[in-house]
């Protein structure tokens, strides 16, 4: 496997484009006071009908894109040629959603000459304000026209709301002997803490694949990466991820479990948890990513449970923004995981690019130099290594630091 | 029912008394430059044997004194006499801890001269630092030839760690025309995220009443107070509340259901209501308490679940700390509470002593000022009122907002 450029224009025949439409407030630029315009909406296409997948928020409340999506591709049978999101408005709470998101499919559809059903749609950015139709109205014909097969980085920074970096990744690999690609992008930074879903997430493929498989990969690898993410504890009401697979690379299509499914799984693995780790990093107010590594679990759920009850501890987040060896805070979150184990027999080590200390051996405090815990924690990217010592599974989890920026941006998030 | 001051002195027949002994650090004043030592460490007793019940934190890492009360209460077939509390050090995740804190306990009963299994030994504070016993050895003589009747203050402030303010409540109440008093302390501003217990809270009273009504009693309104309060999601691994009742005031001991044991009840949750308040309202760094009511609803279970789901939101309690009338983050936050509900039929009102305004309706926003808005949210007490619409149920959630200084006491909270 390899990575490479081009996120979701990286698989074969599929163009994309982003541009503004007037949903975000221009920006004036703080050095040259120019007004700054960013792209706010994006569309992307694939040259042949594909095989889509998606698994969507479980909160309650639904944004109505994901609604609109969810009915479209029941029934078309799992099959999808375009994508139009937006940012800055969730279009989520509002009595006339459902009736703009489907607006904004039918746009797609009359200008692509494409099935309505064939379109997935959505929406990100605050909850409850009336999303304007007439701007997108008018960007539909633009972005069709701006299509490009490498136009790629538009739509990543069109789906940006408080994201300060633009998150894609994409591999290479091979099935039988075919070169086939994978590649996505993502947003988010806040309201982040995937159930069963995640934020908004959109990876294309032009390996063939059968849809039910597609949908089962996608399952099985979500569970293991973006809902192993927390940046605030907060599920969104638009979570989506969705896969295409457009089968240009000509590989005989995978429609059983086998060689080539595990294949394909490993990729989608290595694109999805990249794109995870990269919102982990860029959560909102964040100055440092964090990894949880949780080793010697009897099963995949225990593991899971252990690294995230420690990722989304609010406390030992604001212990690692503070650079602070605060241990006990980790047993702590370790604890009230609701899984069953011995902690008697838990290790505990801080690491990261500057080394590694152990904190904690079968469940109680072992001395350690401050100085050297100090210097560990002052990495950008800490890795806390928890060994349950019961068992040979592991799982990830990944979140970030709690700080004042995360509390500044979110108590003025609106204006 | 009668408010009125003492605390857990309030009861007949309890003396305290607390002191300084050296776990925490002296501190200097900053305008005298006077040396400070505050009281790190409490005892309170019984003028004749008690019924007691306790419940205690549901985290896999228990403090060793959790697990010596719990063996103590086990012995002495829940009767109790005296609580030694420290603060500072949690005794918790150290080898040696069980021994500690059963020193503890033997200490004060060779000073008292009653069976170690009568003492209730509780811990607050930094886990997994050896608790120095030796300042321990010296202090219980001390807080032995301290106690008195009205000395509920020095206990009350022992138990402080990152507490702003002390916690003391009390009431005056009758049983068949018999006075009785219930009153209690509580500790706790961060690490507050209680599970079937809570942090450190201690009651006392002089009613009559059996330990099994005194134990269901407790559960009881534990579910509906301490388990309703969130100030930052972590369930501290040294939560307990525990009650005793010395039956001095001399009503007919309650020992079944019924009238009387309703009025006592009621005089519980009075005490635990507005002790899991105070909590809230001095949770770290912060600067409203916020108060869910979440009513309508078919069962309190559904009830506690989404009122309890706001008060977590971090981004709702940043939200409330730029008082940012965002209500998208209570519907959101009410979308993942894992509860059963029509989201249709939600309405939300938000309300302070400076007016009300309806924010959503039938699940969808309505059109409001933000002028009043955000005078409404300018005052220290904000109110969250939910209705499901659903049936006629309602429980009340307390919890506080997030802000930089909750993030600086937990980026350093150890030195």
């Amino acid at each position: 496997m390899k990575i490479i450029d081009g996120g979701i224009c990286a698989a074969k025949g599929f163009k994309a484009s982003g541009t503004y439409c007037g949903i975000k407030k221009p920006s004036v630029d703080n050095i040259n006071h120019d007004i700054k315009h960013k792209n706010d909406i994006c569309l992307y296409v694939s040259d042949v009908v594909c095989n889509a997948a998606a698994v969507y928020t479980q909160n309650k409340v639904k944004g109505a894109p994901i609604l609109v999506t969810k009915a479209n591709l029941e029934k078309s049978g799992n099959k999808a040629i375009a994508v139009i999101a937006n940012s800055k408005n969730a279009n989520t709470c509002n009595a006339d959603g459902v009736e703009k998101a489907d607006r904004m499919c039918e746009l797609v559809a009359n200008e692509l000459n494409i099935p309505k059903e064939q379109v997935i749609v959505a929406s990100t950015g605050v909850i409850g304000q009336i999303l304007p139709i007439e701007p997108i109205e008018k960007a539909v014909p633009v972005l069709a026209k701006g299509l490009c097969y490498n136009k790629n980085l538009e739509a990543a920074t069109a789906i940006m709301t408080t994201d300060t970096i633009k998150k894609e990744y994409a591999v290479e690999f091979e099935i039988n002997g075919t070169v086939c690609h994978l590649g996505g992008m993502a947003k988010g930074s806040g309201m982040i803490h995937p159930n069963m879903a995640t934020t908004l997430n959109f990876i294309t493929t032009d390996c063939a694949i059968s849809s039910e498989l597609l949908q089962k990969a996608l399952s099985d690898i979500v569970k293991v990466t973006y809902n192993c993410l927390s940046i605030d504890g907060d599920t969104s009401t638009n979570d989506m991820v969705c896969i295409m697979a457009n089968g240009l690379a000509f590989n005989d299509e995978i429609t059983a479990e086998g060689e080539e499914y595990e294949t394909f799984k490993n990729a989608l693995y290595e694109v999805m948890a990249n794109l995870t780790r990269m919102l982990a990093k860029d959560g909102e107010g964040a100055t440092k990513l964090l990894e949880c590594i949780c080793s010697g679990a009897k099963n995949l759920d225990t593991a899971i449970t252990v690294a995230k009850s420690v990722i989304c501890s609010s406390l030992f987040k604001a212990a690692m923004f503070g650079e602070d060896a605060n241990w006990g805070r980790v047993l702590c979150a370790i604890g009230y995981a609701d899984a069953e184990f011995d902690i008697n027999k838990v290790d505990v080590d801080l690491r990261s690019e500057k080394g590694t200390i152990s904190v904690c051996k079968n469940g109680a405090g072992v001395e350690f130099s401050e100085e050297v815990a100090a210097d560990i924690l002052s990495a950008d990217e800490i890795y806390i290594d928890i060994n349950l010592n019961d068992g040979n599974t592991t799982a990830k989890a990944w979140g970030c630091d709690l700080t004042y920026d995360y509390v500044k941006i979110n108590g003025d998030y609106r204006t």
